[in-house]
């Protein structure tokens, strides 16, 4: 006696795990009712084929899993794990598998979620990019390597909540100089990047109802997260200068989001008298200021304005850093400066959402930060991007003529572009771009949020251009500006 | 005419950093009035001894920032950003500092907070640590240098939302050997550790007044989370076949949350007959149930149990998954397993809760998965641990003798200890043995969620011994019994 077992060898299931399943199912499934004798394991062995071992190991399993039984002189039994439970199951299976499930609580998609994913053209103008190029994988891999050779208890245990030491001290140096603030390394919270940083401020601070002031047009995935947490929004303009204070006053906003350093996405830097009015704003009102500085430290044409941070008398300022776009988002390190009542809630909530970063990660940013690598690496990339930027905005310029606005280039990663009135809308030259393997995006595809804004006539692009050389831009911006001048021929 | 600037050499600040702040902060405060006349920057660097070259840069900073103007042959002055806001910060500074802010919405502290903080004793029985001795770090080391060799654009770019495909595909074939399930990667999504799958799945299902089963004795890192959500929370009894779901019925909650592999902090191993009835109940009630696999992968007597994801006809289990026992908490990785409906919701909360893990660790340990190196990894700390928890065991037993109980030894990282009546309470013990540097843990010290329990006389101690060599735990037992010993004769 043996049993029809169809085994597949040199597959990643040893063979007693294929025949410990079978068997399970079999009795899962009532093919082998209770008490049903089973072969004995040399039986089973011979007839499948398998050592006497494999027999016995997958027997052991199903013993001690209570599927079967061995009687002693009388051999090996099915047991009466079928239940009425198990019947039940059987029976309502195809129901239950269509059957109403709990109701999901959180309703949302984020912004983000479609990037990465898709497919990319030859030359993608996406505004997060860093120049994949220009990751520093040497010293990377070798502080690395030095890191891990001392590693041991690091990698095995929990971390300090709020994140590696050596890191926020870093980082608080980094921030005295480059940022011309000083934090206290106890006021420091390392983040998986500014994303889970604004997620930790949003659960602390934001419940329904409560109203935020974010930047009109602004930052998508932050809005959907605010919105998500059941927020208000309430949409604040922005000019030459950057958001305009002037009507928080009226509505009294709990907070305040803003991108000073680079706005999203129109790459304005707010003035330093705007700053200032949007502090006495803030204390007038008693809100707080969540400062993004996603990209601050990536400056072309003048020595890097002090953050909003540097600014703040009365410690209203949450400062949401990041190192998605001088470093790279892969290694999805970021961090927060809290105020003080602020820090230990957000630990706390930091610990429950997901107890810290790789050590790694963190051992390696708080060493390159410390030998003076980043400062080189920032140095080196800010020549480069700046020599790319140049190259989009005389490519530009050039094509669009003098109707033709651009702002938001004197920093950053990213600079819109207005198109003059005589050419087709934004929608239409993203369009035309895909055709030739270029991909532009319009604020709406570069994930804004803009309530009321009709998206047809956006005569608007938001332009990447850190990850593509300045041949390639020029490469790129030339193939669109042929088929659309064909186009307009045609059209003529 | 120069400036009276106190300038430090061979700090991290370089000196014209130094001077731009001193003058910022000088204008900011008042100090220079609007229109007051600096110095030209060759009177400032020979004042200071300075570079022409360091107060030109300063001067250029504060420009670009609009503190100060020059103007053509008159020279450089203060510009009147010192605005009534200034003055106003300035008189209500030290209010301000007081002012309330806006309230803080989440309350609660992490039972995990603690840890990993504190000063360790010489010898430490929690109950969540790996053997850093034991951590792969040759292996590991190896792969990540071959991994950062190809790495680049993965390391700048926004990896995939549900995580590194390759992690995915190999995590679905370790679950379909090891665990007894299959799981398509699709329905997989990479977390850092157990704790963020916990933290998604509930802002997925859990709302203010949302019903959730939590064993009783349980895990209270959970439990915090659940609360912190605004659950509430009914504690199921927990018994030697592990979760007695029979109350279920009439409470109907919408989750059940349970570790059906290791009870924390029993260590009972969920029967087959338990884990029948539950998933029955779950269907009857029409309730997700979480699985928390915190260990399951660590077995000395017997085969591994499949997991009850394995047993689930009506894809009604949540698989939480984490490799922070199994190769160490510092990786920061770990998994859910999520029903088709559920899988999209969580990958775009994901995306806005942080937006994925570092990249390196998760192609890392795709790799010392797909090599089988965890396997190996898996076989060895197993040898190894059991040797531990034999030690443990037989010297629990001969001090605690006949009357003493051990429960949850036959796998995992940690068993329970029931004091038998002779003894000095828990609490006692965890005391007594604090003074010989050895840390024990009672189950409300090592964070146990449990509702109405009076701590005071609670007989229980969890033990971690994982990261000690049975020669430490040997040592470690043996000064705490001379001490008890000693304080029992003294007493009577």
């Amino acid at each position: 006696m043996s049993l029809p077992i169809p085994l597949e060898r040199g597959r990643t299931q040893s063979l007693q795990e294929q025949i410990y399943r079978f068997i399970r199912d079999q009795i899962l499934h009532g093919k082998y009712p209770a008490g049903t004798q089973l072969p004995s394991t040399r039986e089973l062995a011979d007839g499948l084929r398998v050592s006497r071992n494999t027999a016995v190991l997958a027997y052991q399993w199903l013993v001690s899993e209570g599927y079967i039984e061995t009687r002693p002189g009388a051999g090996t039994f099915t047991r009466s794990v079928v239940s009425d439970t198990i019947e039940t199951i059987e029976r309502d299976e195809g129901l239950s598998a269509r059957a109403d499930k709990p109701a999901v609580v959180l309703k949302c998609t984020s912004p983000l979620a479609d990037y990465g994913s898709g497919i990319r053209s030859q030359f993608d103008f996406w505004y997060g990019r860093a120049d994949p190029r220009q990751f520093p994988t040497k010293t990377w891999s070798r502080l690395m390597w030095e890191t891990l050779s001392y590693a041991r208890s690091s990698l095995s245990e929990y971390g300090p909540q709020p994140g590696n030491l050596a890191l926020r001290e870093a980082i608080a140096e980094y921030l005295a100089t480059a940022r011309g603030f000083s934090a206290s390394p106890d006021h420091i919270l390392i983040t998986a990047g500014a994303q889970e940083g604004l997620n930790i401020v949003t659960r602390l601070l934001v419940e329904a109802g409560t109203t935020i002031a974010v930047e009109n047009p602004g930052y998508g995935a932050v809005a959907t997260l605010f919105e998500t947490a059941g927020a208000t929004l309430l949409p604040v303009p922005v000019d030459g200068d950057g958001l305009i204070p002037d009507n928080l006053a009226s509505h009294r906003p709990k907070l305040i989001y803003t991108t000073p350093s680079h706005q999203f996405p129109t790459g304005v830097v707010m003035s330093l008298e705007r700053r200032q009015a949007l502090l006495a704003m803030a204390e007038a009102i008693n809100a707080y200021v969540i400062e993004d500085d996603y990209d601050g430290e990536i400056i072309y044409d003048r020595p890097p304005l002090a953050a909003l941070a540097a600014l703040d008398r009365s410690q209203r300022v949450i400062y949401v850093g990041s190192f998605s776009k001088s470093i790279g988002a892969g290694i999805r390190l970021g961090f927060l400066v809290l105020p003080p009542e602020l820090i230990d809630w957000a630990v706390s909530l930091k610990s429950l959402a997901s107890y810290g970063q790789a050590w790694t990660e963190q051992a390696v940013l708080a060493e390159f930060i410390r030998r003076g690598s980043f400062r080189t690496h920032l140095r080196r990339i800010r020549t480069l991007y700046r020599a790319r930027r140049d190259a989009l905005t005389d490519t530009l310029r050039d094509w669009l003529g003098p109707e033709g606005g651009i702002s938001g280039s004197e920093s950053g990663v990213h600079l819109m572009v207005r198109l003059p009135d005589h050419m087709p809308p934004a929608a239409r030259i993203s369009a035309i771009a895909r055709q030739v393997d270029v991909a532009l995006y319009t604020p709406e595809g570069a994930g804004t949020w803009e309530p009321g804004r009709r998206a047809a006539d956006d005569r608007r692009l938001v332009f990447g251009y850190a990850a593509l050389t300045p041949q390639e831009i020029e490469t790129a911006i030339r193939r669109i500006r042929v088929r659309v001048d064909r186009e307009a021929q045609e059209a003529g």
